[in-house]
């Protein structure tokens, strides 16, 4: 098999450098029906939850704030949440902070929630 | 929803710090019927394919060459190479690199190989 028929590699530095709009999750992979997306984000999301889709965050550079309705979860580089799928949360970042997603296909970011913040699910970059 | 009913977060530093041996994932996390896994890796490990697999190879520490039969993929930090299924593949580390693996649970290190380098596909840390 070619380099040609296999997706190349994915550098994250690279790829965040294309990302200028926040709390916009562009694809970077794809592998078993999941997506890989990143991210920046910087303020307050909305809350929402996924009915049927575990939610990773990974955080790659800066600070976040998993709020869910019981405690938060407060992320800093190198650090990962799952959010369980039917789990209702909120991502808050004081600062801007670059995040890694890993999802199933087709997830939206506002999850059962369409608001302004909704984006399409479907960006590769 | 207490704190209590949910998975903790995942600090990948001390998670690391856990492990010992060479080549043999640990799982740190579980989204979507995938775990995520964390890995030592130094040397040559054996040519493996995943029949109904892809699999995820993101470079934490190091340097990692993905060979394949007809190319090789050069991972720094802050790289990632997914790997179809299907597709024959050796991870090779110069020097101790430190990696994440996303894989579908159940994912055999070895693949479709069984040897000394298989490692139980159902260890946390």
């Amino acid at each position: 098999m070619s380099d040609h028929q296999l997706p190349g590699k994915i550098n994250l530095r690279e790829k965040l450098a294309l990302i200028d709009k926040l709390w916009t999750p562009k694809i970077v992979g794809e592998l078993n029906g999941q997506h890989l997306k990143l991210a920046k984000v910087k303020g307050e999301f909305s809350w929402h939850q996924h009915d049927n889709a575990d939610e990773l965050f990974l955080v790659i550079r800066g600070r976040l704030t998993i709020e869910l309705r019981d405690s938060n979860v407060e992320l800093s580089e190198g650090e990962i949440f799952v959010v369980p799928r039917g789990v209702e949360h909120r991502p808050v970042a004081d600062q801007e902070a670059h995040i890694l997603l890993f999802e199933p296909k087709g997830t939206l970011n506002t999850g059962d929630v369409n608001n302004e913040l909704t984006a399409p699910a479907d960006d590769w970059i």
